[in-house]
């Protein structure tokens, strides 16, 4: 059913009656259209919702690639990123191109529907900043970590399941909750994915966040769990290329301490309220989805 | 008048409730804000129009944000640009939010307006990247070149005219006209400045346009006015840094083959036609506007 989606995508492309669009979006990996998926699962196939799944791939697709940028990732689903291959500035405009394009389609959907997407595009935009300007000190707030994931995640996956309820009558703040612990969860076990995962798997240096100056749900633990000198040498580390000494030694106390596992069942409680929500309404499918997430390889 | 659409642009990024973002806004120039004066000009000052002129001012301040970083401009008005001051990524970052910050509030406005402005927005970033794309080689074809300013920069015009029209139940085709035909003219008068103006007078280096690849009008209608040899020498200089005897060369060139009066009598006609079409309308100002566009120091 998500090839319908990528139909739609595109058809959305092919609109924008541009030949370099068209060439440029034929080199972007399609990802797991996990957004899509949510909402088709919660609200069917008809063309309005198959539209508004394939309106929220393209800004999901946008962000993206002005992430990569912000980011300076060469990589993107272990493939050189259209910021590597185009450059950054084909990057930018693409993804504002996407943007425009998804934001101008969601007028011919409903108001209802335009409001609730374009309000997460706007925290996920606040989220991008909020997490570039927190990598620059440690932090070592929790609230501070989960408003930020919030933003950048969750909030577009809290939309796509909002969205999905409104155009089939179902209830909306039930599966905001759905879409919002999901999303959180994503991020959670993404960020989880960067420490347990062996570089070669991640395609991507291992603890690359620590090194981009982002202390994840684990950091905080950790941080909270260490005396003073484990502290102040766990701060000295931040942000900074770690050598192979260095990285054993963060493992190590993040296993000493259990905070691996600490990280992990907190998303765990999440998905488990976002299966017990679906399951409450006979939403299996939304089950699995949810389920799936934390049987992720970590 | 203005200043109950720079009060209302202060709200809404108040309303992002994100200091960082109140501090990087307070460093933009305002500019002159001639699409707001267009949107009061026509539908006056109701706060749905007050509302959707601070929309339109927020998108094209985004829009300059990336386009500065697209053309790795440090200026803009005179002033070191945002990323210039603070680097690409905020600006790109800063670009992003006021975007997706105008483009939902839109959805509180009406459906028509929504879509007439985020129709704009889509064309102005397929118009980026074909400004972008025409520059790398020198683009000698007129509906070119008035196709790719059409989309940069007299799209957003001619929505910012039309949703006016439509918020005032004036007639949206007329106002649309105007506000194209008025966009249109901008552009040719702003490319005509690039060449007229000394350096220090525009703050940037005299045929900057040429230099980055651009060629317009005056250099087209030059490349059509010259011989095979002179032709050959113009493009032999397209898309580098020029010295003094080349500029000099072009100069007399465009001045001996008439260009620079025949871009701008074109730009004249158009604005011609949209004073025209006001004064039908008994429109004094907007006729004003108009006028005092053709009559820039150029």
């Amino acid at each position: 059913m998500l090839t319908a989606v990528e139909r739609k995508i595109e058809q959305f492309i092919i609109d924008l009656d541009d030949k370099e669009v068209s060439a440029l979006y034929a080199k972007l990996p399609h990802g797991k259209r996990l957004r899509a998926k949510l909402i088709l699962s919660i609200a069917g196939t008809s063309l309005l919702v198959v539209k508004t799944a394939a309106i929220v791939e393209m800004i999901h697709a946008a962000s993206l690639l002005h992430d990569d940028v912000i980011d300076d990732a060469d990589t993107r689903r272990a493939k050189p990123s259209l910021n590597a291959l185009y450059g950054n500035k084909t990057a930018i405009m693409l993804g504002d191109i996407l943007y425009s394009k998804g934001l101008f389609e969601l007028t011919n959907i409903s108001t209802d529907v335009a409001s609730i997407i374009s309000h997460a595009v706007m925290q996920l935009s606040l989220g991008e900043l909020k997490d570039v300007s927190l990598s620059k000190s440690f932090n070592s707030n929790k609230s501070i970590y989960l408003a930020m994931i919030y933003q950048k995640t969750a909030s577009l996956m809290e939309a796509s399941a909002g969205a999905a309820a409104l155009l089939s009558g179902k209830d909306k703040v039930a599966y905001m909750t759905y879409g919002r612990n999901l999303g959180m969860a994503f991020q959670m076990i993404d960020d989880l994915l960067d420490i347990t995962t062996d570089s070669q798997t991640l395609g991507k240096p291992a603890l690359h966040d620590f090194e981009e100056g982002k202390t994840t749900l684990p950091y905080i633990y950790l941080y909270e769990a260490m005396d003073s000198v484990e502290q102040q040498k766990l701060q000295s580390l931040h942000g900074k290329a770690l050598n192979s000494e260095e990285q054993a030694w963060i493992k190590e106390m993040m296993y000493d301490k259990a905070v691996i596992q600490r990280a992990f069942d907190e998303a765990k409680v999440l998905v488990e309220e976002a299966i017990t929500l679906m399951n409450a309404r006979g939403e299996s499918a939304l089950s699995g989805i949810a389920m799936a997430m934390i049987e992720r390889e970590f």
